[in-house]
């Protein structure tokens, strides 16, 4: 049995989270189901694609990826179910799950159109438990993605920044770059230069310090402090790679 | 084996949630234990009542609910062991569990005084993981709810509002109210009336609207924001509903 | 299958704890793992230390538990697994298990050198997925401890606290000190003096109360309140008990 993994921005402090578990083991009484997180800002699909890129590889082959960060719930935006030689993916089409599909070989991407496989009736403000949820549950008993609907014409793809800049901050102040080119040797911040070392420590506590973080990225760190807080950095903010 | 739930003002900061799983897993080693919440606020019964409501008909039938909001432990308050046809409850007698079972058809109320299923020695500030969780597990092997007391006489009661106001406040700041009334057609907060629409986004980005939700309550948004901060919205506000 | 559970400081916020249950399940699929916390101050390895002690034992024999507070990762602090006759350990070899072996008979303390055990490459960044995580996974299908490297000399030992002091701050408020005495019979503060109660409401509410806590030590609480922001208390500060 594959888990199901749950990526979410519904935190933790309502049912919201519980009610899609519930409504899979209604569905599949073995599954095995893992929040990846759900602590991502709210409606930050850019954080949420950030999230499953950076987490959902570490998951055994066959592993079933929900993501539902999902701010256009009950409006026409499409929903899929995607499945890659390795992993089943399920979300709406708003770009959340395109920077992982960006990595998986020739992804079948279907639009989930048929509602025999939804809770009834469907909400329209939680998809997460009436259509996401179930899903998830089915694909897990084996149901083909063909099942769910057509092939999906254009997909949302959500723009891969272009240009060095900070993609992610994480719960440490961790400041995850877009860089991932091995020859960097350095990323340089308004007028700071700021060398690449091999961990954390590699500089006194306090101090700035650019390490190749555990997704491929550089990340901009502070020995024992929160790097983001210490630099002023922001998700968005442009850097200079240093060769 | 049917699922546990599990609902608490335990937070996640601490150890608490994980000690309650230890000892159900002690207890019953094929325990699946789902976290409906534990993020209500300290004390907050009134929530933890609605958090029930909202998430426990989700899960499939035989489903155990525990809930430990629960600021009298090592008082003389009861503890109860509910069975309803299709779901067994266990909780503090302080309203907590009200809410819920006054949904379920005849619920059988049973105070729990058997102390042989416990956890020894019973800690007093500490009954989720001594009284609660030990007690949901053998539930979950099969021990019958009569086993663990006598019938209850006159469980607390929370007592619904009797006017329509908002009852809680989500991770997005949606403002849930106690309406359920088909024939609603709007909200009046002050001078401003609220239109009920199909959903979220159909309002340009940044107005309210009320939105039927999940539960089947009416909701109070704003289309990407937190409307209770936006709106100024609290528990316990006074609404007027406009059919 | 005995359980597998996890203490960290990662947080829930980014993708780590799902990592590390991911890379879990893809050694051993059928594996129970269980968060004891994720919400440890980020690198406390005094709280890790704490949270471990006063949770450990909830759960199971034969559990396996994984800390991972660990500032020094990539730098080169060494790893540990540890056996006692109860329970299995993994994690790095700052202190932060040190408080639950010292209440284990003769464990055995094992430095973690074999590679063979590591999910490659390692990141330097990220020894709970490649590191403890899949060694916590090798050890649920039976590895011995032995098989993870050779007896580790001397590991670090977190000094438990010499003076009656706060020890740890929960989520409720209360301030945990390192008193487990039998015969005290309150706690000064300054010139208050509260008194040992059964439980938290032998006081009227908003007053403070002293109460045996469910890991054996002494907590200064108020009833209803949060005890360490109404008396200004600390992790640290000094306290005199009275018998």
């Amino acid at each position: 049995m594959p888990p199901i993994t749950l990526t979410t921005d519904f935190g933790t402090t309502d049912w919201f989270v519980g009610a899609m578990k519930g409504v899979i083991l209604e569905i599949q009484p073995a599954a095995c189901v893992v929040d990846l997180t759900h602590g991502l800002p709210a409606g930050d699909i850019r954080a949420g694609a950030f999230a499953l890129l950076a987490g959902y590889r570490a998951f055994p082959r066959g592993t079933i990826h929900v993501v539902v960060v999902d701010p256009g719930v009950g409006s026409d935006r499409r929903a899929l179910v995607v499945a890659s030689p390795d992993y089943l993916f399920v979300g709406p089409d708003n770009g959340v799950l395109s920077w992982a599909l960006g990595r998986e070989a020739q992804p079948e991407i279907r639009q989930l159109t048929n509602e025999r496989y939804l809770r009834q009736p469907v909400s329209q403000t939680f998809h997460g438990r009436d259509v996401f949820a179930p899903v998830a549950a089915h694909l897990s008993r084996g149901i083909p993605p063909a099942a769910f609907g057509p092939v999906a014409d254009q997909p949302v793809h959500l723009p891969w920044p272009q240009e060095d800049a900070v993609l992610y901050i994480d719960r440490f102040g961790n400041a995850i770059t877009n860089i991932d080119r091995a020859q960097v040797r350095a990323i340089q911040i308004g007028d700071r230069r700021i060398a690449v070392e091999a961990h954390y420590q590699a500089v006194p506590a306090g101090e700035p310090v650019v390490v190749r973080g555990s997704s491929g990225f550089l990340e901009i760190a502070v020995n024992g402090g929160p790097a983001a807080e210490v630099l002023g950095l922001q998700v968005g903010d442009a850097l200079t790679a240093c060769v």
